[in-house]
């Protein structure tokens, strides 16, 4: 239980995750900031943040626990601000989807960074980035990456942990650069690659009515392609050496299924058993 | 109305055509033959199909709508069998994903192919293949893309165009060629990248606990990649010169967002919000 949790960055995720902490009164008070103010009014007035914060930042120089809920670009800024008005004793968290740069940012950026800070990557999300889109129940059930590293503290590490479960999250410790590799194939790979796919259908001159075929498997991926555009560029660029080895190794392998489709032989069939085999082992 | 229905190939997307035929109350009987007697019996007893023939295909010789279910490498073999035992004024069409292919097969195959089959693509399904994962309302709201050609007979058009929308399913009417086009990019493609991608995943070394990591983006690519295989390979055979040319294009896409996510300039994040303004306004 804290006294008082401060969302820096009240969007879609930040407030969604403002009203779990709410659901599971984790907290007695939770403030807020955002560069938007009709974001903060908004929190404000539904009951999601009991209070906003001014460039001031004197509510985040009461806050117990910091949870960043903002781009990846921002958080140079961000940690800057967190070290000038912090209390001594207040530990830092945040919801961003690339960790290892970040990490690094936070030991040049923040006072007694091993006793402060540890990288949370909640694998929950939609689509939808404004804070009138929050969902009470995002982060409920779903997996918490941590990733503390050797030299973080056992106490922070157990605190953050602590919290996290008392959302109903289930926590997974992973070291940031291997998140960063896993991610890269798991999450980002895939998403771009919607991107890509989206666009290819766009450029096609056959296709005028794009919504008429969206129940084979199209779905699926404009999802997606729907994401935050600079969400998506600030992780790119966050993990961009891990993403690009993955688009190289997807290149590859479709280059592999163009050479077997055009086989006449059982490669093909083969090829897709044994792929869905293997996953349903796993 | 029909009098008789016949489903040829009683799997999952079969059996659930026939429960949908039931509930809409547009055949007096459906009749259902496949491979697999445990299929048939299944069908029998849970009341999805009122009987199952046998091989002598007597009751397909009384059937007035016939419907093709199975995978597009049995259709040369299904042709010959219904061509041989239909009634004259039996009409025939299918569920398949690829249609070109088909629809000269059964103009070789079927007497009178012009006035008794027209080719239908239900944009409906999911991964689980056999009937026991039938779904009553898998057809419901779907789009039908009906396939006929220059050729076909205006009333046969008709017929089947109103059988389907008797299902509550939109239809609409694309030319076979430009259906394996758009189909190719849209849905065929897709599947393909998922397969891809998995394989990508489970190769990889630091990747143990898949499971864990189905919250980013992932599980909508694996959920494809559960797709039946002979299906599939199927599919890929059918439409092969097409899908070789999606895949190409994808290919092409890749290494171009290669190259920006490596560029330090403003087009990343320009190509991401690009696409998305471009799918909105779709």
């Amino acid at each position: 239980m804290f006294n008082s949790i401060y969302i820096f960055g009240t969007g879609m995720m930040g407030g969604s995750l403002a009203c779990s902490i709410k659901q599971a009164k984790v907290a007695n008070k939770i403030y807020g900031f955002d560069r938007e103010i009709k974001n903060l009014k908004y929190a404000k007035k539904n009951k999601i943040i009991n209070d906003y914060d001014s460039k001031d930042f004197k509510l985040l120089s009461k806050a117990d626990l910091i949870i960043i809920c903002t781009p990846l670009s921002s958080y140079k800024k961000v940690f800057g601000i967190i070290n000038k008005h912090k209390k001594d004793d207040a530990i830092v968290t945040d919801i961003g989807s690339a960790k290892s740069d970040i990490i690094k940012l936070s030991s040049k950026l923040l006072k007694n960074n091993n006793q402060c800070f540890i990288g949370s990557h909640p694998l929950a999300g939609k689509e939808k980035s404004t804070i009138n889109n929050h969902d009470k129940d995002m982060y409920k059930n779903s997996v918490i990456l941590l990733t503390p590293t050797s030299k973080t503290d056992k106490k922070l590490n157990t605190s953050v942990c602590e919290f996290w479960s008392s959302l109903k999250c289930q926590v997974l410790s992973i070291e940031p650069e291997v998140h960063d590799l896993v991610m890269s194939q798991t999450s980002h790979l895939p998403h771009l690659v919607s991107f890509a796919l989206v666009n290819i259908i766009l450029n096609s001159k056959s296709i005028k009515n794009i919504k008429a075929y969206t129940g084979g498997g199209f779905k699926d991926f404009a999802r997606l392609a729907h994401s935050d555009s600079l969400m998506w560029k600030d992780i790119c660029w966050s993990n961009k050496k891990n993403i690009t080895k993955s688009i190289i190794l997807l290149i590859k392998e479709l280059q592999d299924i163009k050479k077997i489709i055009n086989r006449n032989d059982s490669s093909l069939f083969k090829y897709l058993k044994d792929t869905k085999i293997k996953l349903n082992k796993k």
